[in-house]
């Protein structure tokens, strides 16, 4: 069989404060094309549809649209699985219903065990899950790290393996040896770490999510789609698209997404920016603008507004404060920093106490930031 | 063909602190129990499953469940709408999968002219709506309140009816002429008022979701089912419990909930309370307590729960403080409050921006309370 790839769509996340509802809607059409035009059996999404565990309804109402228009209208099976990004409870409304019309919604790790049969594939629906629920579902608390728990969840799985059928895993989580982009929030935070890939060796296919560029990993079988859209600057070069797997005879074709608005980075001067720089750069996309000039630019931002209505960053390419105490600066620790901070606003160096607040705060404020 | 009338379920409503979630879950299993014992047709939900627009994980759970378990497990057609607490969108989420297992949401204003149709019935189920949204779908901005919105609507309905059968209309708005509770949300704020009862004199029976008691109108073929428990003190006495209606002879029967944990009410003297009344008193009841003495008692509420671990209200029936100072205070505005506090702290009266910021304020804060 033939199926397309898609993964971490975060619907409602934004470019720096830019909405990116049009785009978001924009990928979404060209990857219900591209299935119809490859004629797939069925669509894989692995896990992050929405950028927050409460989305705005506006995120809520392109999903729920996404999710028609590619069962319903389509016709399609969809396969899906939450995301670390996902609120797997309220992801899973309809979840009973949506069955009926081959769209496959697993959000528990327990789901995970019940494959998805077609003539010749055995789909397993792994969701995204905290240590915890591995704990809970094995009974077994001593389970310290992600890697024993998938060592488990892959064992259980095996004994669900049809001879007969080729196997396909879909899941979210961070491989190992993978790069990362800028876009994707950290799951390590709390004791979860990276999953050895050599793990999965007795899947024909693994269809992951998490990493937001494809290249994060080299391998014939295993696969990031990476995001829906580039959802960083970082990202301004990396390419996004599809993956179109046939499981027998195994091959895997990467498609891509045109970007309707795409980000652009410009390293050059003032005067090159507001001479002839801006015509080549389309009105709507999100322009990242690294200055070369050397001097002061007195309200710099306003005025390149004016020809880049989109400015997504603005950086110096050399910095006007003084370069060694910003290297400083930038090999510090959120806390260090906050240490200066203190005495530079108190004279005098934060308690024991004091230090241990900071601490537990910066440390809130990091898992705040998943 | 028979039907039985639910509404309010409020679920993730909590009273003063306490969450309900058992008896939540409780009080819609005797639905389900109900339904089965009555043999009905189907199952009418007359808004505000939930009691946020942004429910938590918690209630989501609790109204999946629900539905599950009316609709798949004991398979009865289902006919909901959304009422002012809900969130329209967030509650559409599979409403066009529901429909292939007879679960009908209607979320929209359009969608109430599509009726659902049974042999002997038709069901239009009319969502909470906001004017704009009925000036929007009427492309008539001068409809200037509810009244004469829900004339069109009602006139559009009635080209829908079908003279061969019986029509019953599902909706929530509030009535008028019905006697309030404590716990509903006021709808009239930004220009929505009540709707005479008369507008529906077509139908053979109305349906209403929004008031939380169900004697808040007396009439014989529009009713409203009231909450699904006790949402505050001042419904301790109100029996909750759902109609039970037949179309074909017209007949409506109304059937009790049995509270799994009640609030009960006590006026009575310290010694009274701390002697032989607890005993008279479930453990896990809501309790209002509102006590007779007239001397001070120091650290009265903890001494109390020791007898009543759950009192929800603890008032003075003769007040400690100065009775006419006390008379004053009830009948003074929140504004008026806010400059008196003004004054008693600052010196001096409140200039006429701090006047108009506190007037924006309090409207604001009224409006966040709905």
């Amino acid at each position: 069989m033939k199926f397309l790839h898609t993964a971490d769509w975060h619907i409602g996340k934004r470019l720096h404060e830019y909405p990116l509802v049009k785009e978001q809607q924009d990928a979404l059409a060209q990857i219900a094309q591209i299935a119809q035009k490859e004629q797939v059996d069925a669509i894989v999404v692995a896990g992050d549809l929405y950028d927050r565990s409460l989305p705005s309804e506006e995120a809520v109402t392109l999903v729920n649209q996404a999710l028609r228009d590619l069962n319903l209208t389509a016709d399609l099976p969809l396969l899906v699985i939450s995301g670390n990004h996902d609120s797997a409870v309220r992801l899973a409304t309809g979840q009973e219903w949506f069955k009926q019309t081959k769209l496959y919604l697993h959000t528990k790790l327990s789901e995970a065990f019940t494959p998805i049969e077609f003539e010749d594939t055995q789909f397993f629906l792994l969701p995204y899950f905290e240590l915890q629920e591995a704990r809970n579902y094995f009974a077994d608390e001593s389970i310290s790290d992600l890697t024993s728990a998938m060592k488990l969840v892959v064992a259980k799985l095996k004994t669900k393996f049809d001879p007969a059928k080729k196997q396909v895993l879909v899941a979210h989580f961070f491989a190992a040896g993978s790069l990362r982009s800028d876009s994707e929030t950290k799951i390590e935070v709390g004791g979860l770490d990276s999953v050895p890939t050599k793990l999965f060796s007795d899947f024909d296919h693994v269809a992951l999510g998490h990493l937001h560029d494809k290249r994060a990993l080299d391998l014939p079988t295993i696969k990031y789609s990476g995001s829906l859209l580039k959802y960083s600057v970082a990202e301004a070069n990396s390419q996004k698209g599809v993956w179109i797997v046939e499981t027998e005879p195994f091959s895997c074709k990467w498609v891509s997404l045109a970007p309707l608005n795409d980000i652009c980075c410009l390293e050059a001067s003032y005067a090159e920016l507001t001479t002839k720089l801006y015509q080549t750069v389309a009105q709507d996309d999100y322009v990242a603008i690294e200055l070369t000039d050397e001097h002061e630019i007195i309200d710099v931002m306003n005025k390149l507004r004016k020809y880049y209505p989109r400015i997504v960053e603005l950086k110096r390419k050399k910095r006007l404060v003084h370069t060694k105490q910003a290297e400083k600066i930038e090999s510090k620790s959120p806390l260090e920093l906050f240490t200066d901070f203190f005495v530079q606003a108190t004279g005098r160096k934060p308690t024991q106490l004091q230090h241990k607040w900071a601490k537990e705060s910066l440390l809130e404020l990091e898992k705040e930031g998943e």
